[in-house]
C-alpha cells in the first residue's frame, strides 16, 4: 500500500537491500481523546499517520508527526481508516462515500448507552457507506490502553466484519501494536462488542444481591433481638448498639455464611459426578453460575471478615466497654467480692481469637492468590492446593473460631429470645453442613470413586463400551 | 544470512518443505551478566548465539549452547552484534572497525550516573565505528528480564537508530524474544534512553515532598499545640507524647488532606470546563500535572491512613492509657462518685469508630484497584466507578469520621490554646471544600451541561457553527 | 496445507487480491475439557477446527464452529494434530499410523503423578507412531489458560521434538493464539516439560522447612520456659497461655530470625566478593540456593508478622487481661496504694509500639512491592531501592523495637529460669550481626572496593593484564 513514496525511504536504507522497510500510512478520522492516543501509538508503531478534521488548521493538539487533513484528502491517501468520531456525526461520512470506496473502514466507536439505537454503531456505518469495508474493532481499550500500548488484560482486541481480507489488514495492525487478535466472526458481533465496555461488574451482581440481602436479613434480625426486645422487655434504650455491636455481629455472620456457599457448589458438583458415575454430563444450569461467582462470593466474604476484624479490635476503645469494665471493678469493690480466675475460661477464650487469627490469615492468602497476577504466576496444582485445601481449612478454622464463640449458650434459656435463635447458631448451619459433606468425600472409598470418575472413567454403560472396542 | 549450514539442517527436515527453518547466528560481545542472560533468552528463542571474548578460553560459566570465540571471529561471524559491555571498553572496538563494517552493532549499555559524559554511549559508539550502524535497545530492560522474557512491565523495548533496515532487524529479534517494540527515532534520542533506568520514581517525587511537607508542618505546629503549651502553661511534661500520641494526630490529618488533594484537581477541571464551554482547550500545566499524581498522592494517604489505623488500635494497651483508666477508677472510687452512663456519647463514639473502619475499608478496595494486574482486569467504566464514585463515598465517610472526632469541642475556650485552631479542623478546611463543589456539580442543571461538554457538545462559538455546516 | 477449499474462501474475499487469507484447518483428538477449551481458542484465532472422536455423533458440547468425525477422518483432513487424550489410551493410535504418517502430533497430555512411566507420554507417543513427528507443547498451559488466551504468566509455551520443521509449524499456531515460544530441544526434554505442571511450590519448600523448624524449636523452647517451668516453681497451671501468648512470642521472633535471613546471604555475599577481589568468580552452591529463595523466606516472615500483629492488637480483649488489669486495680485500692506515673515507662512503651508499627508498614510495603504486577512496573533502580535501602529500614525498625522490648531485662535474674536466655535475646542475634556487617560494608573505603568489584574491576592479577593489554 501506498508505495508512492519509494525515493524519500531508500535514502534511508543504505543497508544494501531492497527498500523494503516502507511504513504504511494510515489514516484517522476525529482528532478527540481516542483518535490522538491511536495515532500516537500507530506513530510509535512506527506507522505513518494522517488525521482527518473537519477544521484542519485548528484542531488542537496532535501527537508530534501526525500530519492533518481535510477528511476527502485523508480518507484519499491511506487504504485503512480508523474512525474515532461519534455516531451521531456519522452521517456527514455519506459525502466522502466515493473516497471511501473499497477502503477498510475501523469503526471505534462506543455508545453511552446500552440499546440508545436499533441497530449497532458498525452496522449502521456499513449501511451508510455500502462500498466500504467495515471492520468493528478496538472499541473495547481505554484511550489510555491505546496511548500507553497493551497492558495484561487490556492486550485483547476482538473484531469482527464481514470481509476476511479487511479484517486481516485490522488483525496485523493490531499485532504490530502489540494487541493479541480474536476474531468475533460477521458484523452481526458489533452489537455485543459495543456492548462490552459498557458491562459493570456483570459477574459481581450475583453475590452483591446476596450479600445485600443476607445483611439486610441479619441486620433486621439482630435488631429486633438486641434492641427491640430489650426496650420491650427491660425499658432499657440501647440503640447506639447500632453503629459497632449488631454490625460486628452481621458482618461476621454474613462473611461466614458466604465463605461457606463457596464451598458448597463444589461439594454439590461431586455428588452429581458420584451419582451420574459420569463427568461428562452437563451440571445443571443454576449451578454452573453458582460455581463461576465462587470467586466474587470469596472477596465479599472476605471484605467482610476485614469488617469484622476492625470492629472487634476497636471494642477496647470505645466508650460504653470502658464504662462497663470501670463499672464491673467499681461494684466487685462495693461489694467487697473476689472473682477466681477461671482457667476454663482463659482457653476457651484464646482458643476462640487464636482461631479467628488463624483463619482470618488464611482467608487473605486467599484473597491475595486471587490477584490476577499472583494467580498467574501459579501452576495450576498450585493454585488448586492453595484454594482448596487451604480453603477448607480457613472454613474450618472460621467455622470452630464460631462454635468456640457459642460454647455452652446454647443451653442458657435467655439465649432464646422471643423463641429465635441467635444469630451465630444461623450462620453455622451452612458450613457445618459443607465440612460434613466435604468429610464424607475424602473418605477412601468414595475418594477414590471420584477421582477415577473425573480422569474420565464412566459407569457401566454397556452399549458406549460395545461402541468403543469396535474403534479400536 | 549464513545459509552455509544447510547440509545440517536438511537432515532434520524430512518433512519435505525447502530446507527453511535454519537459524540464524547472532552474535554478543561480553560475557558478563547481561551477556549471559540476553545470550541465554536468545538460544531458547531458537537463535544461535557466538560470545565474542577477550579471554575466549577462560570467561566463566556461559549459556549452554552458546559459542565463545575471539571478538574478532565472533564479529565476522554474526551480521547483527549485540554489545554488552562497559562504555569504558568501546575504545578496543575501533581495532575491529574492519569486521564491524555493515554490521548492526546494538548497544545495550547503561551508564551508573545522569551526564557522566557529554554524549550518549550509542552516539559515541556510532562515532567510533562510522562504518556500523548503530541501534540503541533492549537497555531499559534488567538482565532479570532479558533472561526469564518478558512479563508485565516489562514487555516493551525501546529502539532508536540512524538506520531504518537496522531499527527493523533489532525489532524483528526482539519481537521474536517475545518483547513488542516502540521506535523512538533517530539516535538523537539515545540519551533519553539511557537515562530512563536511572530514573527513581519521578512520578512519586511531587506528592513525596508534599507528604514531607504537610507532615513537618503539623508534626511542629501540634508539637507547639500539645507539648510546649502544655510544660508552658501547666509545667507538665508531656514530652512521651510524641512518638504515639502526636504521631497518630498528624497522619490521618495528613491523610485526610491528601486523599482530598486526589479529588480537587478533578473539581477544579470541571469548574474549567463549565465556564470555557468546551473540552478542546487544554487545562493550565499545573492542573495537567496535579491531575497525572492523583494516584500516588492517593496511595501516600492510604499509607498514612494505615499508619492511623494501627496507631488507634495500639491505643488500649498503651502504658499511658492503662494507667489513666485505673487512675480514674480509683479516683471515682475514693470520692465516691457514680457516672452515669451517657447514651449520647455512646451514639457518638460508636459512630466515629464505624465511619472510621467503612472508610478506611473503602479507601483499601480503592487501593486495590490501584494495582496493576487489578486495575488492567476492569473495564473503563468499572475502573472509573470504583475510583471517582466510591472514592467520593471514601472521602465522605473519612471526612464525617472527622467532623464525629470533633463533635462539639468548638464550643470549648479551651481548644483553642494560643489562640491556634485545633490540628483536625485545619484539616477539614480542603475536603469539606472539595465535597461541597462536588454536590453543586451533581446539581441536576449543572450535571446535565457538564455531561454534554464532556460528550464534544461545545458553547456558543457562531464561526465554528458556520464552518461545520458548510463542512457536513 | 489444505489448499483444497478455495472456492469457498473466493466468495469472502471481494477486496480484489489474491484468495490468501485460507484459514487453515486443524486437527484435535478428544473432545474433553482441554480438547474443547484448544478448540474454542483456534476458532476464536481465525483456524478452522475438526474434532476427532470415537463417538463423533454424541460426543458432548462442542465449541461453535468445531466440525466433529470420526478419527480417521479427522487426521486426514489436517496437517496437525493435537492430541488431548489420555497417555493410558494412546494405543488405539496405532491404528491410525497410515493416516498420522508425515503428520505433526501435539502431544498436549500430563500425568497425575511424576514417575509414573518409565518414558516420557511423548516419548512413548513417537515409539508408537514412528512415521508421525511428535512435538510436546502447550501441556504446561492450564484449559483455562487455553481458553482465555495468554495472561501474564501463562503466556510461555515451551516445546520440544526432533523435527525441526514440526517444532516450527506448532510454535507458527502458538505465536497466533498470542502465546511466546520457548524450545526446549529434542524429544528428551519431554519428561522434564511434563514433570513442570506436577511441581508444588519447589522455591517455597527450604523456607517453608525453616519456618516450621524454627516454630517448633521455639514453640517447645518458650513452653519449657514459659508453662513447664512455672508449674514446676510455683505450681500455677498456666497452660491457656499456649493460645495466645506464646503464639505472640514464637511469631515475632521467628518473623525477625526470618527477616534477617533475607539480608545475611547478600551480606555474606559482598565479604566473597571483597576477600577474592573480582565478581567473575561463582559462589558457593549454597549461597545460590540461598538467594534465590530471600523473596519467599521474606513473604513467610511477612506472613508471621502479620500474626504477631493481630495477636498483639487482641491482647486488652483477653479475659487474662481484663482479669488481671481489674484484680492490680483492685489490690491497688485495697492496699491504698498510689502509683506514680512513669515517664520513662511512657516513652519506652510509646516508642517500642511506635518502632513495631513503623517496621511493619515497611515491611508491608516491601510484601506489596514483591507482587508480580507490582515489581514488574518498577525499574530495575527502582526495585532494588525498595528492597535493598527499605529493607535494612524495616529491619532496623524490627530489631529496634525488639531491643526496647527488652530494655532493662537482661538487668534481672528472674529472667534467666533454668540458666536459659529469654526468646527474644535469640532472636536478636542473627539481625544485630546482619546490622553490624552492613554498616562495616557502608563504611566509605570498604564501600568503593565493593563499587568498584561490582562494576566489573578485578584485583590485581598481572597474568590476565597482560593478555588484556595484548588484545586492546
Amino acid at each position: 500500500m501506498s508505495k508512492e513514496e519509494k525515493p524519500e525511504s531508500v535514502s534511508l536504507c543504505p543497508l544494501g537491500a531492497a527498500a523494503e522497510p516502507e511504513q504504511e500510512l494510515l489514516c484517522i478520522f476525529g482528532t478527540g481523546d481516542l483518535g490522538r492516543s491511536l495515532g500516537q501509538r500507530l506513530l510509535q508503531s512506527g506507522y505513518r499517520v494522517v488525521h482527518g478534521s473537519r477544521r484542519p488548521h485548528n484542531c488542537g493538539p496532535l501527537p508530534q508527526g501526525a500530519q492533518v487533513m481535510s477528511h476527502e484528502a485523508a480518507a484519499q491517501s491511506a487504504s485503512l481508516v480508523f474512525l474515532c468520531i461519534h455516531r451521531e456525526n456519522y452521517d456527514f461520512l455519506t459525502t466522502l462515500a466515493p473516497q471511501l470506496k473499497g477502503k477498510v473502514l475501523v469503526d471505534v466507536s462506543n455508545n453511552l448507552k446500552k440499546n440508545l439505537y436499533p441497530e449497532a454503531n458498525a452496522e449502521y456505518l456499513q449501511r451508510l457507506i455500502p462500498g466500504a469495508h467495515v471492520v468493528k474493532a478496538f472499541n473495547t481499550l481505554s484511550a489510555w490502553a491505546l496511548q500507553n500500548g497493551p497492558s495484561d488484560a487490556n492486550r485483547q482486541v476482538y473484531l469482527c466484519g464481514n470481509n476476511v481480507e479487511a479484517k486481516q489488514a485490522v488483525a496485523e495492525t493490531a499485532s504490530k501494536l502489540g494487541f493479541s487478535v480474536l476474531d468475533r466472526g460477521s458484523l452481526k458481533a458489533a452489537r455485543e462488542l459495543e456492548d462490552t465496555p459498557l458491562l459493570l461488574f456483570p459477574e459481581w451482581r450475583l453475590p452483591l444481591r446476596l450479600a445485600v440481602g443476607l445483611n439486610a436479613f441479619f441486620f433486621f434480625y439482630l435488631l429486633i433481638r438486641d434492641v427491640v426486645y430489650t426496650y420491650v422487655d427491660q425499658g432499657k434504650n440501647n440503640s447506639f448498639r447500632i453503629m459497632v455491636s449488631l454490625a460486628n455481629k452481621v458482618f461476621p455472620i454474613v462473611s461466614l455464611i458466604m465463605l461457606s456457599l463457596c464451598y458448597l457448589p463444589g461439594v454439590i458438583a461431586a455428588i452429581f459426578q458420584l451419582y451420574r458415575g459420569t463427568k461428562y454430563r452437563r451440571f445443571p444450569v443454576w449451578l454452573d453460575r453458582w460455581m463461576l461467582c465462587r470467586k466474587q462470593l470469596g472477596l465479599l466474604a472476605l471484605g467482610f471478615a476485614s469488617l469484622h476484624v476492625l470492629y472487634t479490635l476497636i471494642i477496647p476503645i470505645r466508650y460504653y466497654v470502658r464504662f462497663r469494665i470501670a463499672a464491673s471493678t467499681i461494684s466487685k469493690i462495693k461489694e467487697n467480692q473476689t472473682s477466681e480466675f477461671d482457667i476454663t475460661s482463659a482457653w476457651r477464650g484464646d482458643s476462640y481469637y487464636s482461631m479467628g487469627i488463624l483463619g482470618f490469615c488464611l482467608f487473605l492468602l486467599l484473597g491475595i492468590t486471587s490477584l490476577p497476577s499472583v494467580s498467574n504466576a501459579l501452576s495450576w496444582r498450585e493454585f488448586s492446593f492453595i484454594q482448596s485445601k487451604l480453603g477448607y481449612l480457613a472454613l474450618f478454622f472460621c467455622t470452630f473460631h464460631t462454635y468456640l464463640y457459642g460454647w455452652d449458650r446454647f443451653l442458657h434459656p435467655s439465649t432464646y429470645k422471643w423463641y429465635t435463635l441467635p444469630g451465630y447458631m444461623l450462620s453455622l448451619v451452612v458450613p457445618s453442613v459443607v465440612l460434613i459433606f466435604k468429610l464424607l468425600l475424602l473418605l477412601p472409598c468414595v475418594d477414590k470413586m471420584l477421582t477415577r470418575i473425573r480422569q474420565g472413567w464412566e459407569r457401566c454403560d454397556p452399549e458406549e463400551d460395545a461402541k468403543k472396542s469396535l474403534l479400536t
